[in-house]
Order: structure tokens, then sequence, then C-alpha cells
């Protein structure tokens, strides 16, 4: 690309660093920006400085929070005897948005994957044990994603924490609902046979 | 979305408002933005209001710019009696990567479309007359998208122009290179077969 202004070649780099985001794309935006009256530009900048500087872990949970507890823990109306453990921030909201789900969350941060050099010190299973032994949690929901690294996940937490009186449980794999069952992948057909439940005739 | 923090959801929000960015793709990035510790986020920042805050439209051809003229108009080696008319700064850079064309640009800023309000005051018109004033041009390439707004910009530019003593062409319409003519659009087709050239047999 020939640039006529290093400015405009400077955000276009910057933006173009981004996940997704090509250099077509980055010009776009950077243009937009350029044109642009309603301070995006500042707003955009001003909120990347701030949640850098400022963000931080939950104590509690290491969810992303503004403040040392973040505001899933300090909701007191959530019940306390029961986690959901979850790979990341992403996945609490999206558990969040289903509201099928009032008890507390542990966000471990990736998953046990030996060939992208995670082991289980780079997550905080340490945090979650401390949890655990405070006696409170009663049943701990794995809502790791299922793949290798996520069943190896769940098998290590699981094993670490079985001195522990738990109810561990896994959620449920299955076909999509809507889903057509002829573009289901074959791992994921077998094992929703295999876990197949008693049909509840409801009257 | 459910945020358990608000510092991340005004990144979200702010990332969000740039066209073609959707809640999804700005959470994305947000995280990643969260999550780096190459200082990505910072660099967008300080990049976005350093061209807010200094970036130029070159006096001459009204293309963004550091300074008062910009890098194509301040190189000597350029023809100066060659100028491309072109309505945006994507089309100067598009046009320069084809390395295709060594005269002047002018950045009209736009086409004529009264249904946008967009009227030929909004455009760089004026400094390009004052430039064809000058006497130095003497032929100006419109390369100007072809649609109503594009040629209706054309037709009065080139009216306007009448009393100079200047060559106005257009940029060559017809099927793409490599496109199949099947897919190509009636007018586009059309116009093709209107437009053909004798074809010139090299030996």
């Amino acid at each position: 690309m020939n640039f006529s202004s290093k400015l405009l070649e400077d955000v276009v780099e910057s933006l173009g660093s981004l996940p997704g985001i090509g250099k077509k794309t980055a010009l776009r935006l950077a243009l937009h920006l350029e044109r642009d009256d309603l301070h995006i530009g500042q707003k955009i900048a001003d909120s990347i400085v701030k949640m850098k500087s400022e963000i931080k872990r939950c104590t509690n949970c290491n969810n992303l929070s503004d403040h040392n507890l973040c505001n899933i823990c300090t909701q007191d109306h959530r019940r306390k005897d029961i986690l959901c453990l979850v790979e990341s921030v992403r996945d609490v909201m999206a558990i969040e948005d289903t509201s099928q789900f009032s008890g507390q969350y542990h966000v471990l941060g990736g998953r046990i994957s030996p060939l992208e050099g995670v082991g289980p010190e780079d997550l905080s299973i340490d945090l979650l044990r401390e949890r655990v032994a405070s006696g409170l949690i009663k049943e701990i929901v794995m809502a790791i994603s299922p793949s290798i690294e996520g069943e190896t996940t769940i098998y290590y937490i699981s094993k670490l924490l079985a001195e522990y009186e738990l109810n561990i449980s896994v959620i449920a794999r299955g076909v999509s609902f809507g889903g057509e069952l002829e573009y289901a992948d074959e791992i994921t057909l077998g094992r929703s046979i295999e876990s197949r439940v008693p049909y509840q005739l409801k009257i």
C-alpha cells in the first residue's frame, strides 16, 4: 500500500495488528476515524488506555473486574454452593446471557495444553482449590469446551479435587438445538447417543 | 451482553461503533487487547489521537497528508501535465498500487449525489479549477466510479472545465481481467461491447 500520510499509515498498522483485521479493513476503519466528527477515535483511545491501566482480575473467581471482587461475586442473591468452571471471560458472558445459571463462576484462564505449552500452573487452579477447601461449594459444573485439551483439563481438576466432598458434573454435550443430525460430526453424534437421557412425557 | 467489567464494556462499545465491527467482534478485539502485552492497545490509542490532531489535507490536491503538501505532490519525477481525478484517498492508493500512473492526483472527496445531499460545493472542485487555470495541466483522467452519481460528477466537472484547453479522458470500463462474461452484469457487458477497441496483433 502506498500511503500519502505516515500518520494514517501508523493507524492502519496498529489496527491491522489486531486478530482478524486485515490491511484493507484497517484502512477502511482508519479512514472512517479520520473523517468522523463524533470523537469515536478519542473514545476508543481513552477506553483502551483506561482498561489497560485499571482492569483487574477478581481475587475470588479470576474474572475480569473493575474492583477486587467482580460484580458477579458480589451479587448476594446468587447461590454460593454451586460453581461453574469455565475457561475464559467470554464463557462467563455466554452463560450469563442464557440466564440459566445463578451460582458462582471460576475462570481458569485457558485449558491444559502441552502442545501450546499451557500447564496446570498457568491456570488459576490453586485459587479454585482454595475456594473448594473453604467448604462452601457442593457442586462444580465443568463448562469446559469439548476437546482433547478440555477433557484433559476436566480429568486433571476432578482428580485434584477428589479429596473434597463434591459433586462434579459436566455440561451436556450433544447435537445442537435446531441442528440437523446429518450435519453433526461423528464424535458429537456418537456421544449424544451414548449419553442419551430418558424421555419424560409431560402431560 | 453481561459484562463483569465496565472498563471492558466501554472498549467493546467504542470499538463496536466502528463500521463493520459488530458486538461479538468488538468483544473479541477488546479481550485480545486486555490480554496482550505488546502494547498494541497503547499504539492504537496513540496513533489514532495523533492522526486526529495532526493530519491535514494537501493544499494542492486535497489528499490526506502530514504536511501542507502531500508526498505525491512533492515528488519531482512525476509528470505535471496529467492529472487523475478521483473520489477518495483510497482511490489514490489503489491507483498508486498499480504503478501505472505517474502524474498528479486530485481528490474530490466524494461525488455529486443529490440523494445523499452532496452538491458540487461539498467537493474540492474550486481547488481543481484553480489548478487547471494555472495552465500546467493538459489532460485530466476521470477515475470516478461508474455509477449514476459518478457519471453526473464527470459531466458536471467536464462542463465546468470546458473553457480550458484540456483533454478529458475517462478510465476504461469493461469486464474485469479474469472475469467470466456470463457473470458480468448487463450494463458492464453492454458498455464493454460499445466501447470495444481495435485488436492490435503483436508479432
